[in-house]
């Protein structure tokens, strides 16, 4: 099977109209199938990209082509390229997720109520999924397998540049899914890079059920601002460690430098590290060399700058930037209520830890802390769906409703109440 | 403490970003505070409405006043009159909801993980919650008590034919908060009737979690379309009951009477009755009358009007309708393949039931049929919070995310990850 032909841009709207109804229908077609059959359509997906490594070469050598012409720097063309390497991880990645177990059909809390029916709730598929992201062609694969073994259809689209290469890989799951004897239907690569299908995909509700965009963002906005349907939205992750009046310096050196430079472009990255008055003389100058050997760039606070020499000053907007790269800002806080009160005024809702031996306190970070991951005396590295045992991640959700933080395959689903009886009527 | 002044239309803009604001500070409060406190301050909303009687009764009788000069229906002031017996019900209703467990703070699935972290999830309030509704003033009672119970803040916006009511009901919860040492600004009653305030609160983005209107169709949907902030929806109740071949004769009888007259004016009564081929016959006679005697106008399918004679035709449009009244659709299926498509095409995804004794096909229709509640052998008018068990009832929720079905307090929180650790790092 190859890839269907292109739309032209007056057809968009009709396109994009068969596109959700094929969705549609194919979803009643997923929520019907059973485990074993996802599962082997996973299996098959992985054997068609295994045997079609040519047709991929070539579809990806067109948009890297293409790329070059249009002068794409070369970290994109970095991210578009299709090396066997990265064939062999989403093939890996689409076995991992055929071995996680199935959270569908799973019924929790059963109970008997005084009328005699029992009612409980059954996790169900979310239905249809539409998936906006940018130039990496392997989420084609990665998200076309979560949102599949969750028993949900399936709409990609993916950025332009790698339009060629999003459509071969569409192929292969489209043919793993006729081999299992789904509907290809359930996932779908949207055969046009025209903008409008965006928009017509944005406004198909009662259609499409969720929106997941992957990307930076001004993407995730964009998508967020125009959809008529619910977005699960990956905003900043502007991360807080703030160390306690009773913390233990070594592991709050410990975590300090690892949650700012064990990765830097990474949402879960620190970007500012709070200290208590009572302990920033003893404790920030070591933590802030520890910190600045590993290349970063200190901005403090007044109170910083007097106990660390060297120190850039941090201006009011350092509070509220996500950096992303080798950059800290640090601020000295009379204890945890300001340091609650800079989380709450200044942080973005994703990850924030305290590192405290003092037991109430870390119960009061824990309960007062509104961010998606609070943690104690653990670096915030660890947000994230694999460190939390979630098998995979569909991304981070910065959003309170639905799913929040690391979502994996039961932020795909939903649940229905189911009611048993044996002729119960009102009375 | 007597309500604020009205708030004159050229400061709407202002105003609610004041309201907004402090709501936002309140709801930090409330998710600090203990469950002692808040079943304090419920009990202390419910003396104070005890308390002023007189006050309601006066602020009430400006609100009849108008609405008879306005001529305003009698159905509509019927629903607006504070009656003793309704105070009495609002009071009862703070009461019951203090005496429901806290739902905010449990901890769930706290598991080790491999890296020596452990990470759990803990129930929080959602934050702000925006309550738009129409002319019955004990909904600003009844809605406030369960936001506060969850731990959140909430802004209450009413009819206006119900303004003076509301804000004198108002008063009474924000001097009950006052005495429990909660803010005030926990729960507010919009000060303005101009529709202006609404188009505000639609746009609090970062300061209000979560919209729920409470009405009618065109209410709810006018708010869906107008929000930038999540909305739980409460849309049609296109509610069926499936005959199958295996149904129990007298279970099926004894069901549809009472999914169908029970009560007419609900969303979860039955509106479309669907009978398997191979029972109609012999099945659909009795039923039919049964129904029929409560007065039920009957439209049926051509093979239902050939087995009941008197039967009205259903067009295409009576599948699609909530007649919420005395009206039924019937249409002859032949099986579960074809009621469980009926059901799709035809649906509003709220609540469906099948009658059977075939194992099988219940469990088929449980798993297939994609509506908040699935029932097997029970009367649709189950689907309700008291009689699934939630104690209390916000609404029921059309939606897929996050909420689905009755939502009671659990509805009104959400969960956030938390990570237990002894200075575990990255590795």
């Amino acid at each position: 099977m190859s890839a269907p032909a292109e739309v032209a841009a007056p057809d968009i709207q009709a396109y994009m109209a068969s596109v959700t109804a094929a969705a549609h229908a194919a979803a009643r077609a997923m929520a019907r199938s059973g485990t074993a059959e996802r599962n082997a359509a996973l299996e098959a997906i992985a054997r068609a990209l295994d045997s079609r490594r040519g047709e991929l070469a070539e579809a990806n050598e067109r948009d890297l082509e293409a790329g070059r012409t249009t002068g794409l720097d070369a970290a994109t063309l970095d991210r578009l390229t299709l090396t066997d390497d990265r064939i062999d991880a989403m093939i890996a990645g689409l076995r991992q997720v055929a071995a996680l177990p199935d959270p569908v059909g799973a019924i929790e809390h059963l109970q008997p109520r005084p009328s005699g029916i029992r009612v409980g709730r059954m996790r169900v598929p979310l239905g249809v999924i539409g998936i906006i992201f940018e130039s990496r062609p392997n989420v084609t694969a990665d998200a076309a397998a979560l949102c599949l073994k969750a028993g949900n259809a399936c709409i990609l689209r993916g950025g332009s540049e790698a339009h060629h290469s999003n459509r071969a890989i569409g192929a292969c799951v489209a043919a793993g899914l006729a081999e299992a004897a789904l509907p290809g239907e359930a996932a779908q690569v949207v055969a046009t890079t025209d903008r409008a299908a965006v928009g017509e995909l944005l406004a198909a509700e009662g259609q499409v059920d969720l929106i997941i965009p992957r990307g930076g963002r001004s993407l995730i906005e964009r998508v967020a601002r125009d959809s008529r349907i619910p977005v699960l939205k990956h905003l900043d992750g502007i991360c807080h460690v703030y160390i306690d009046g009773a913390a233990d310096e070594e592991r709050a050196r410990a975590i300090a430098v690892n949650a700012k430079t064990h990765r830097l472009g990474v949402c879960n990255a620190m970007e500012t590290l709070l200290i208590d008055r009572a302990v920033a003389d003893a404790m920030l100058p070591k933590i802030a060399s520890a910190i600045a050997e590993h290349g970063i760039e200190l901005r403090g606070c007044p109170a910083s700058q007097a106990i660390v020499g060297g120190m850039l000053p941090a201006t009011e907007a350092d509070w509220d930037t996500e950096y992303l790269g080798p950059v800290l800002a640090v601020r000295v806080v009379d204890g945890i209520d300001a340091a609650l009160e800079h989380i709450a005024a200044h942080g973005s809702h994703h990850t924030d830890a305290i590192v405290t031996e003092d037991w109430s306190r870390a119960q009061r970070f824990l309960r007062e802390v509104d961010s998606a991951s609070v943690m104690v005396n653990a670096s915030t590295r660890f947000a994230d769906g694999f460190e939390y045992g979630l098998g995979a991640e569909i991304g981070i959700s910065t959003d309170k409703l639905h799913a929040r933080g690391p979502v994996g395959l039961e932020g795909l689903t939903t649940q229905k109440y189911i009611v048993l009886g044996e002729g119960q009527i009102r009375a």
